[in-house]
């Protein structure tokens, strides 16, 4: 697994920053050095697809790259020649559901892993390529053939973490209730809460929290742990 | 459907109330009314079945009701022999995965439609008595053979329904964004955003927005809409 370069995101949107702007330098150094100019993206977690494709085409061409829609051509064919892959948020089952009725699944996968090529996922995006969608946050609108991810990462990951607020009068679940639940399963493992403005950076064997805020760290059996920016987290590997 | 007698509860807890403490009053109309002296609980929404049905009995034995626990003994039975069924919340997937798994769908549904047994549910046990779980809060931490509800009616429930804080700077989906998002799709329907202390009582043909708080009604293709506590909201069903 050593050809891995990812760069996961719990969002794309953080309050005060333009679309992708807070990860901006990350993004660029993970395409860079792997000298891609075209990226291969991935709409299907929102219904208009060609909308969903102009707004990145109007940030990432600004900053130097051609961007291509996966829904302009045969999917296959393009995750078989892309030279990188960003799957964008929306709905966690509408996406995952696409990606396995196109077939995606295990070609992501394959050319992620083993042919190294640059993967940028955002919320449902970084959700899907990990273990699992089960700490997703989003409504279950479609059934897809299973909740297995693209396995790029061997945990999970629940974007758009967010802590309780101590004035609410809420009575549902708190995020961390809803993490430590999946936990009390035998199957489940590590989930790491990533705030907004959190991200991921994977690279070969080596894992390094990055991005604006600390994230939260679920480890079954352990408390939960706060998370610095720039911590070395490659032991979750 | 004339035989319906149920009772779905946005929550068991509501800031300021006891357990079931808010609708103490219509629980006990949904049960005297059917001379009903002993209920079916069915914790499997939590992992601790035992500690959850303590939880319950504590309540309902104060309120002149024998309660019995489905996992004491054979489920299947239990339910044929019922005199009234309620739900409580947890995990809407694990919920609804342990009913298919104990074979119980059908086997409710027939008994609450058609024999007109009270079904009582709250949170998850609301959602899993709709059309189908496609409006939970929850995290899909296990996979259902299906996300079909009971359909003891005809549309979906959003509960602990929730609206956006304006002073907020997260950047994820609203609720309502959520449920917008779902009826873009053309197998989705109406759905009711149950706000914590809304029910809804269903008699027969009938159906009344109960409670302490408006409830917002989605209607595909149309603007949300708030309804007050006592509309009748039976063109619904």
């Amino acid at each position: 697994m050593s050809a891995r370069n990812i760069l996961l995101l719990s969002s794309s949107r953080v309050h005060g920053y333009e679309y992708l702007e807070y990860a901006q330098k990350d993004i660029n150094n993970l395409f860079r050095k792997n000298n891609v100019s075209k990226v291969l993206f991935i709409p299907y977690a929102l219904k208009d697809h060609d909308k969903y494709l102009a707004t990145v085409e109007s940030v990432l061409s600004k900053w130097g790259y051609d961007v291509q829609g996966i829904h302009k051509g045969d999917p296959k064919t393009l995750v078989e020649h892309a030279e990188a892959i960003f799957i964008g948020g929306g709905n966690t089952f509408v996406l995952l559901k696409a990606l396995y009725d196109h077939g995606l699944v295990e070609l992501i996968r394959h050319r992620v892993l083993h042919e190294g090529i640059p993967y940028l996922g955002s919320s449902a995006g970084t959700n899907v390529a990990t273990k699992s969608i089960a700490t997703t946050n989003d409504m279950p609108i479609v059934y897809p053939p299973s909740f297995e991810g693209l396995q790029l990462v061997p945990f999970n990951i629940n974007p758009h973490y967010i802590d309780h607020d101590p004035t609410s009068k809420h009575k549902g679940e708190t995020r961390e209730e809803r993490i430590l639940q999946y936990q009390e399963l035998s199957h489940a493992g590590i989930v790491i809460g990533l705030r907004e403005g959190c991200t991921l950076l994977i690279e070969g064997n080596s894992m390094i929290l990055k991005g604006l805020s600390r994230s939260r760290l679920f480890i079954p059996g352990k408390s939960p742990e706060e998370i610095e920016v720039d911590t070395d987290l490659s032991y979750l590997l």
